[in-house]
Order: C-alpha cells, then structure tokens, then sequence
C-alpha cells in the first residue's frame, strides 16, 4: 500500500498497531514523545520524524492512540497545526476512546480547514493489538470511511460503521466499557455472595464462563474476579474511572441518567480513596468484598 | 433405568422433563392440580397417581419443578407426608428455583425421616428444557448425589457440583439470575445511551452480541431489548422480581449489601407499579428509555 | 381515670409510659417475662398480673409496646387469647413499630371476634417517655380512637391522626423513621467532605444545626455523626435495618421502589457485614467513612 | 461606612444585596450586562460604572453574585483585569454558588497580584436576601476575613467561618444543597408511600414540620412536595442539578463516593429529560411518583 499513514502516540496499544502497519507496507512517519520507543518500528521500515507536524501532509492519513481527550484535543486540534497540514483531503483517524463531544469538536475543526476526520476507537487489549484482533467501531464522512478501510483491516478482525456523527463511534466505544464494568460489577457481587455461603468463587466463575456467559469477557474478567489478581493492571483502574466518567458525560449531554454507571463511578471512587489506581480495574470487586466484610 | 422417580409440578419446565424421562424408560410417576397436563406423559408410559403421596415409596426419588418456596414447602414440606414415605433411603430431589433458606430446612426435614436432599436448581427456558440442555447446579450430600446423576443425565447437558450445603446450589442459582438480569440492565442503559445519540439500538447489540459478549445471554436479551419486544413473556417480571428478591434475602442472611440487586429490585418494582407484570422481565429496560424521556 | 389499662412489654419504652399511667391514677395492669421489671410500677400503683390473659377484661385498653411484628404477633395475635378477653368493646392499643400488614392483620382478628384495634406507634426515644413528650400517629375505627384519647394525653405531647385503615399510622411511623436515617446518611456524606476538605465535621454540623436545619433530628444526629460517636446505642443498627426494610416491604407491598431506601439497607447491611450491630444506627455514617478512605 | 464596594452581578439576589449596601451607607460601584437593573440601585446612592474595570480601585472590596463558576471566572478571573485593579490591599468577595476548586484557583490568581479573595457563598432565597437574612460561609485569608465583616453583616443573620483555604466556604455551600436536595428525595419518597396507602400528603408533610423536623428546609419544601407544586421555581430544577454535578465534582476532586448525591444526580437528569429544567427543583419528586405510578 503506498498510502502515508502518520502515526501519533506508540503506548501500549499504539506500538503494536504501528508495527503492523510498518510490515503490511504502508508508508508509516511516527512522532512520538520520546524517540526511543520508535526503535523497533524504524527497522520495520517505518520513518521517524522529528516534529509532531512532520507526520502529516496533503492528503495522508494520520492515526492519534493517545491516553486522554486532553492529549488528542492538544496533539491534533486546534493547537496543532495538524489538520491545515492534512488539507486537502487528509484525514485524521482518530483511534483512541474519547468522548463523543471532543470527536464531535475535532470533526468541526477538520472540515473547516478542508480535512476530514474519522473516530475509529477500538476494543481490545494490547495483546489483541499484537494480534490484529481489534475489533472497531467507525464514524464519519462516508468518503472518508472509505478511504480508511484497507489501513483498518490491517489492525482489526472487525470493523463496525456507526454512522455519519462524528461521535458515534465513540459513544459506542463507551457503552462497550460500561457494559464490561457492569458485568464485573455483577460478578464481584455474585461471587462475594457464593464466597459469604462457603462456595469456591472460581467454582462459580467456571460455571457461567462455561455455560450462560460462555464469552471472553465472563471468562477472562471472571477469572481475575474470582481469584482476586488485580495486579499487574491491564487496564488501570484510574482509566477505568475516566472512562465511566466519560459514560456519565456524555449521558448527561444527552440528558439521561445512568443510575448503573453511577454505581460503578462511586465504587472505582472508593478504589481510588484506598489508593487503588494503579491495579486493574476489575479491582472494584475489592470495595464488593469489603462491604461484605470478607476483607 | 428401572429407577421410580415421582415427579410433582408440571408447568412448562416440568412437562418436557418429565416426558424426557419417561421416554428414557424410568419408571415416572405423576400427580399434578390438573389431571388433563399429565394426558401426553401417560402415552409416553408415565404412571398417573391420584394422589401427591402416590409418587413416593420408600427409596424412589421425587423431584419437584414448581412455581416459588411457598409451594414446594407446601407439597414436599412439613405440611405433606412425603418425607416419611421415601425413607428409608429415598431422595427428594428439589429443581425449582428457591431460596437457600427454603433448601436447608428441607434437607433438615428429610434428614431427621431417615431420607434425602438434593437441591438441583436449573438454568434454560422451556426451549432448553425440551431439547434436554438444561445446565444443572447440585448440592447436598454425596452418596445422593451420585444416585440422582444417571436421572440429570437425562435431563441436561451439564452437572455442577456445589457441595454439601444443601443450599449450594441454590446460592448459584441466584446469583446467575442475578446475572442475568444485571446483563439486561447495562444493555438497556448502553442502548438508551445510543438511541439518544441517534444510533440503532439493534447495531449496537448486534455488534456486541458478535464479539465482546458473544454468549447467549447477551444475544438473545440483547436483541429483545434491542427491539423492545417484551411480549409473549419467556420469563414474566413478576418472577424476576421474586428472585431478585430472593437474592437480596440470601444476601442478608448472609450480612452483605448487594447495591446492584437493589438498583435491579428497584426497577421491577417501577415495572410492577406500571402494571408490567406479565411481560417478560426483560421489559425493565422500559424503565431505562422512560427516565430517558425516551418514551 | 378509672379506666383498665394492661400493658404488655415493659422495655426502655414501655417501662416509663406505664409509670405514667399509674401515676395518673389509671388502673395499670402490667405482664412482663420477668416479673422484676415491674417492681417500680407496682411501687406506683401498677398491678401485677401473673398470666399475660390477665391483662384484659370486656372493654379494656391493652396497649403492647414490643420490639418487633414477631412479638405482637405472638403476644396479641391469633397465638393469645387477648382479643377474645377484650370482647365486647375493649381495644388493643398497639405503640410498637410494626408493619402495616401486621396491624392490618391484627385490626382484622380484634374486629372478627368482637374487640377493636388501634395503631398508635411513637416517635421518641426513652427520653422523650420519660418526659411524656413523645409524638403519636393514630389510625385505626374512630370511636375507639377517641376511647384512647386520654390514655395517649398522658404519654404524649401530639396526637396525630391518619385516618381509618388500621396500617395507616404505621405507614407514617416508618416513613418518619426513614426520613431519620435519610437524613443520617446525607450527613454522613456531607461531613466526609467536609472532612476530606480540611474542615472540622463539627463546625459543619453546628452551621446546618443552627440555620437551615435547627430541629432536633439534625442537632442530634448531627452531633452524634460529626463526633463519630456511636456507642452506647439509642437506638441498635440491627433495629434501624430491621425497620428500613419494614419500609420497603410496605413500599413493595404498596408496589412502588423507594430508591434511598434501597440505599439504606446497602448501608445498614454493609454495617451488619462489619459486626455493628450493637452500636447505634447511625453508626451507618463509618461505612461512609470507609468507603472515602477516612478509616 | 465609607468603604468603596464594587458589586457585580444584579440577579435576584445581587440586586437586593447591593440595594441594602447602599441604603447602609456603603459607597456601592454597579455594574451589570443590562444598565436598566441598575436603575433603582442609583436612586439609593449607588454609582453606576460603564465599564466593568471601574468597580474596582486599590484597596477596594468588590463582590461577585453570579449564576456559575464561567461567570466568576470570565469577570473576575484571569480574563478580567479586576485583580490588578484592587491591588494592593483590595478583595475579591465571592459570593456566587461555585466550585471550591474555581475559588482556589481565583485565590491564587488574586494573591499573585497583590490583592486577596475571600469565598462568602451564601445559604438563602431572594426573600432572605431582601430581609438580610442570608447565612453567609467565609474562607479566606484572616486578615482580608476581618475587612469584609461590616459589609457582611449588612447582608445576613449570621458568619460562619470555614477557615483559610480559600474553597472550605464553598465546600460547605455545596455541602448544605445537597443535604436540602436529600431532604426532598427523602420527602418525596416518604410522601408517595403515604399516598399509595391512601394517606394525604400534606398530613404527612404536617406531622414532620411540626415535629421531628420542625425547621424551615423540612416545612417549606414538604410543603411544595406534599402539594406538587413546582412552579414558579423559586430555584430552577437546572441549577439544582448543577449544584450536585458541583458536590460529585468536589468528591471526585476529593476522592470519595457520594453515593445519595449519585442518586440525585440521577433523579435531577430524568427532570432533565422530560423538560422540566424550568420548573422548581423540588420538581425531582415528580420522577419518584411516575417510578410509583402514580402519574
């Protein structure tokens, strides 16, 4: 593919991603932070550019897998010069889970300067980045859409369209994490009851990760759950706040309540009040256990 | 199987049930309110007794598959002779979906007349039930245990044992309804979620049905909440509501909160309030879309 | 007063309200478990009776003043013979806190066999007995309630009428003590953030006792909660658990959720989980704490 | 007094503030988006400036009364030049309902500029304000503390002091409307569980004004909740929901749940939804009638 994809933010989720890029052919410029962590993809043949606009130029596609709506809103919105840089016809692809209103903002940014933007967050963790098994979810132009496609199919198993709304996909993004919280929620509940009978928690996470919730997320997140290895995190439980946080946000701007992703924020709270942020987020069955006094 | 098993309660879980056994050649003996649901099982060769005691003699095992604690302690409790018709040595084997409590006084009852206990609650509809996939949790004491396999064999597609607290299995049982109902509760709030964002609720489902969630339990309720089909009823609300009842009952016996199984609790009780106790359970998401200004 | 009052229970509440009576020469007949409770009554006029039957005659006033719907259901339900003893014209005057259902049970046995029941429950701690300032709710048939009338003037400061449905004054007794411990818990937050803040909980407490909320529930309350003390007990936990969930039995009963209920009975039970329940009810405020990180 | 007071922001309760400030003789500087609110304000002494800068000169006080933290921030904040203008020796006197972490950020603002900021929100309804009986919160640097008392004690009943950090007074402001708000969550719940037992709700309201919670909070907002009157709102249902976004905000900031303000959060965002953000915010009991399907 000879297609230039520039590539902002090499974390966890971004270094892999890149890689595969790097080795599928097409012509990645990466920036980054520190130089370092761009090693590996240089001998795959990606090029480093020493400053953040260098990534772009007329009519490329440049990906941000950043941390936060601040540090996308920073490397590619209006403090940039990112999108002036992309024009015309350059799309910004933006990969990382923000809120729908900041997608909503960088579309509007995009298109007045003659760009395009397309949110296309994913699920997965980092090995399922390592092993082209994303799945996401995209919204935007239709062109533009389009134009993403082959350089998506690299990096997922799946790719799911959710409208022309900018912040569709993201919407979509966080319902998937407020439903994977709410199903750990349910299982710390469930098993710190069968624990407070004298049942074997696993006993009871192989059940159903067998039977009526025989998906990964019952079963990997069961698993940690029942065993209580919160440690090494994952997904921080600090993320998993914000990531609530963003859920409560964006209800709120739609005018709803969310009265079960409230639930889930005041308990990653109190993860966060007992110096928790740094485990896995599945550690909110931690607040479960107490609360029954098995802690 | 040369095996007498009396079978009481033949609503549209014990029907096919008991049909499956009769047809597997043992030896089943009926009694029932109503004489004319037995009819289909008497051609199959089941015995009809006119009597509830007619089921039991000494060493037979008895199951019950009825509608809530009150009547299975009413027909094979204190207040019937059935105890002391299957001693010595006979098995009272109790698959309705009831409280822990409820199973321990049993098991205590049976004890003290010289026969036994086993709790073997279900998890499937009456599609599961018919095609003989029903999941089966057992507690209670082992040598009965072992006797009732080859009769759930016959039933199910898989055993679990949850040792020898008669109520066990009923804890499991619970805590999986819980589940259950806690899974519909996020998706009905993910899916309000979109639908204010200007998303199909179907899409949504459809993609997580296909992927994180790819389990029945999140395919089958997600497409029904999806859509918001909650008549004919698989599962009425009103009996959601009774277990979820029974939950949070277990769960003070046991001294610990469960806040979901109240927020769960909480949102039947809107569904009885509003006169929704014949649709299906499912039809607590109506609750979500109404605070939502969605209705 | 020439009147024939028995009383049945003699408690930290039942104790001084009996003495009352006596003191103002109502003919107190008085049946307790252990007879030494009685002793300063009997100093005082009171009669002691020596089998609970004896408290009532044709037309008399028993009042019950006990702990729980278990203990009046026993003492002066369809278990005892009181009703038939009161026949014709005398009334049960019940001052526990019990359930609507309960007294509603009761009214329905005392009307059946010729006697009438009144529900008169309290608000007041011992002291407010001691000091014949307790607040009375009354429902119950009218003539008998003016047939109390007087007995109640020498136990209260207010008597407040709620109509003819025997549960009525109960309804209204348990809503008042779910407003207590609504009340506790908004201060149980509201002190943690103070105190997160860097700001005395007692100052706090003192600003809303003496402006916005100068009654006696936040002063004290408000006193007991910002000082953290919550031994020895006014009123046990395990007894604020058992009415908030006396208030949402009425209010499935009734077929409504009561969401801040549900609440509170996370709270209590987490209380329960932790081995409090000695300690006074509004020792739910530590689970606050707690759960802020401030234990 | 011949203090000089600059007084910005002439809503319903900055036009009667600043009216009493110039009745008592303090020399009151207006200004206002709109000149016309002005007008009565000039008849009793006070000056009107054109341009907002002009309310304030070295060593003056002036007072901010506005609708929210962007109010306060964009006319007294860094986008103003009001700090420079008060140096040396003035003080910024912040009276709106902001966010402790706004008035910690102003406090530096002003101090790296010579001048000082005290935090004064105030508890009280345009009718208080008119009848300087407003309770006023202060937090602040001592010295400035002092300086502002006769201007103060012009304007309310009684001064709470909360200490130096600048955001303890408005900690305690948020603390206090969410313990109103829980009040009327608490009544509205109590209320509708009289109603479905076919008690009146305004006897309910009674009882409790009169006696357990006979205080102002309890007996004007049982009032309207018993009444079902919701407007004209005395405090709109919007800004009650931002109040407790501030308190969830404050906790967040303060790493601890709020699980009651959670609850509100979610009762305030269904009056959101259904169109209610006009009317009182006691409106919130409307959505605890339709869960009870009394609507």
């Amino acid at each position: 593919m000879n297609q230039v994809v520039g590539f902002i933010g090499l974390g966890n989720m971004g270094l892999p991603m890149a890689g595969h890029l790097a080795e599928a052919g097409v012509r990645v410029r990466v920036w980054n932070r520190s130089r370092a962590k761009a090693d590996s993809l240089i001998t795959r043949g990606a090029q480093w550019v020493p400053q953040l606009e260098g990534v772009a130029e007329a009519g490329a596609i440049v990906i941000t897998m950043l941390s936060n709506d601040q540090a996308v809103k920073q490397l590619a919105g209006t403090e940039s010069n990112l999108a002036s840089r992309l024009a015309p016809g350059g799309i910004h692809l933006s990969m990382s889970t923000i809120s729908p209103s900041t997608s909503r903002e960088l579309a509007k940014h995009y298109e007045g300067l003659g760009a395009s933007h397309v949110a296309a967050p994913v699920f997965g963790r980092p090995e399922a980045a390592a092993a082209r098994k994303l799945w996401i979810c995209i919204s935007g132009p239709k062109a533009a859409k389009e134009r993403v496609q082959p350089v998506l199919k690299i990096l997922g198993q799946g790719i799911f369209d959710f409208g022309e709304d900018p912040g569709g996909a993201n919407v979509v993004k966080l319902a998937g994490n407020f439903l994977i919280a709410s199903a750990m929620e349910a299982m710390a509940e469930a098993f710190a009851l069968a624990q407070k009978n004298g049942i074997d928690r696993s006993a009871v996470a192989d059940l159903f990760g067998q039977t009526l919730f025989a998906c990964p997320i019952y079963q990997n997140y069961g698993k940690a759950v029942a065993q209580e290895r919160y440690t090494p995190a994952g997904f921080k439980l600090s993320l998993g706040l914000k990531d609530v946080d963003l859920v409560l946000q964006s209800a709120a701007a739609s005018r709803m309540p969310m009265p079960l992703a409230s639930l889930l924020h005041d308990r990653f709270m109190t993860g966060m009040a007992k110096g928790r942020e740094e485990m896995d987020w599945s550690a909110l069955a931690l607040g479960v256990s107490e609360d029954a006094g098995l802690k």
